[in-house]
């Protein structure tokens, strides 16, 4: 039998070199860059499903704060199933896909591109059906990814979606050297924490349900945190922005339901403190992460990382302790952190 | 002791009622759409939180397929928190909000207008912060709204987007037409589902998670009701696309932890089909709902509703099996409906 979690476990620790590579491959996302502001567009629709979808969410942020562009993350059942007629002369595409293969995105690209869209692929397989039907093709080159659950795929989109906003908005060498002085963080990162998540995990063995809280830029992280906590460990985890919580689900907290708050410093922590206060009163158990999880009060558990260089590289610390304790919680539980039951690598369900 | 649930019970019967108000002010809502054609705009930014927010995913669908435009969730922490200097000139911004207090709506509103976005505020009060700061303001006309989880403010909500939406793109009538015809079939779904929804609620009573499930269309109806389970019944109920599921959360489900899904006869059906049966063979337990419930196969609960004239109103409908399951089961379980725990009718969070 094969030890369970060893591929999982293995690719988050490869992300620190699978980061190195893209960095090293800014020149070529320069190019691809120097395109979308030839194609002077009025807006970036960002595609996706699952853990590609989640690094659109920080895409949004890229966008808008090292770029002045508006970005949003696409309806893909507007253009595929609805068949809506919208003008997208003005709009430069960007489909996020690991495989390249999702069926509805590959679908949705080829409309737009009919309908006047510059569209760029962002996948880990530049022979993919994806790559085939965009304009233009970035590699994420975060090789071969064979756990189902995404880690260096989603770090490197991350990564990718940061060098691309920052080559349309004329910041990408700043950009890439906030990266290359984060890779190391990052290895510090996994090697601190895989130190003490393993017995952090195991009183979460019969969590049934949480909330993951993050805003700003660290949307994306909590939303990426709550999906490797409900795939890999079979938790129902929640992504909620700090104000999503105080419009409702804090009604339903109890001690039982724990609530894991990501602060990192930057514009978005004063409402990450408040968030976690509104918990606590609830009476939740508090799990606070990322490079300013002692700002915090009152949490039960810690999960610090190193402070990014910049805000805009926190969501690449700030997502590791949740790849962590999920592979951890899946191991305390006995599943199989690989490759978790129902799923597959390529997702071809619409 | 006043009863429990009294208001929010009533809230919900008075929703035909309320409707008929604001389709009654077609012609209000028509001006106010004569001015965002005026200010030809590229790009509609609906910002909202909590029920306004699950309103404003129906606005996406609404404006694309009434008036063929891009409709976007707008991030509010980006233009309020981060100060991104985004170009505004070209947006017409829509904000939701009942009370019209909401702190950050507000401010994003604020910013909008002196970004040269033309502004329209959404809200049942004329004289809130929010309706003084926009250029123009459509009341919802609900009527006032006690009870602390939103019903008849969040159903005139979806008329507002949809004869808005309609108006801009020259449909007014017809969909007026189809909001008149639907009125009547909400009074009936709300009377053969208050009948039977006490019994179906009971065996729910130790449910501590539920997904929501829902495209298209009904994506807004998913997080609605998502949030009423959550909020008033104290069910960690997380709203997911049917693709979404597929991409992660199916790995999560066992025989305690049920699905409801969403189903309209429209062309998010097969989507909607296709994740019931994933949810099925993965062993969850099964409710349906909707106009076209009966096309589920297998499920353990069918709350049907009746058949919309046209897709474009059947979350008016299938909303109301939420609403009325939550309060039956926040009643089954010995809570308040009128007044969940930690919660207050205006939410001044960030």
């Amino acid at each position: 039998m094969k030890p369970r979690g060893n591929l999982l476990l293995s690719e988050i620790r490869e992300q620190p070199e699978a980061l190195a590579r893209i960095v090293e491959r800014r020149r070529e996302i320069e190019v691809v860059a120097r395109r979308v502001v030839a194609a002077r567009p009025r807006l970036l629709r960002l595609v996706a499903h699952g853990s590609s979808d989640n690094a659109a969410s920080y895409g949004v942020y890229t966008f808008a704060l090292l770029a002045r562009r508006t970005a949003m993350r696409d309806s893909i059942s507007l253009a595929v199933y609805y068949d809506a007629h919208v003008d997208m002369r003005d709009s430069v595409v960007i489909a996020l896909s690991q495989s390249g293969q999702t069926p509805d995105v590959v679908e949705y690209v080829a409309r737009a591109r009919r309908r006047g869209a510059l569209t760029v692929a962002v996948t880990n397989d530049e022979r993919s059906d994806l790559a085939t039907v965009a304009d233009e093709v970035v590699s994420i080159a975060a090789g071969e990814e064979r756990a189902v659950a995404a880690t260096k795929t989603y770090m490197n989109q991350l990564a990718v979606l940061a060098l691309l906003a920052a080559a349309t908005g004329g910041r990408l060498d700043e950009t890439a050297a906030a990266l290359e002085a984060t890779i190391p963080l990052v290895a510090d990162a996994i090697r601190d924490v895989e130190a003490h998540v393993a017995a952090l995990a195991v009183p979460f063995s019969f969590v049934g349900r949480m909330f993951v809280v993050g805003r700003g830029l660290e949307y994306a992280t909590a939303r990426e945190i709550a999906l490797k906590l409900t795939e890999v460990s079979r938790v129902a985890a929640e992504a909620l922005t700090a104000t999503d919580l105080a419009h409702g689900p804090v009604a339903a907290l109890d001690p039982l339901f724990p609530v894991w708050t990501i602060a990192s410093d930057d514009e978005s922590l004063p409402a990450a403190i408040e968030a976690a206060e509104r918990a606590h009163e609830a009476g939740a158990a508090l799990v606070a992460s990322g490079g300013a999880a002692d700002r915090i009060a009152d949490a039960d558990y810690y999960l610090t990382v190193p402070t990014a260089p910049t805000p805009l590289t926190a969501p690449l610390l700030s997502v590791v302790p949740g790849q962590l304790f999920a592979w951890a919680l899946a191991t305390a539980k006995g599943l199989d952190p690989d490759e978790p039951r129902h799923l597959r690598k390529v997702t071809l369900a619409r």
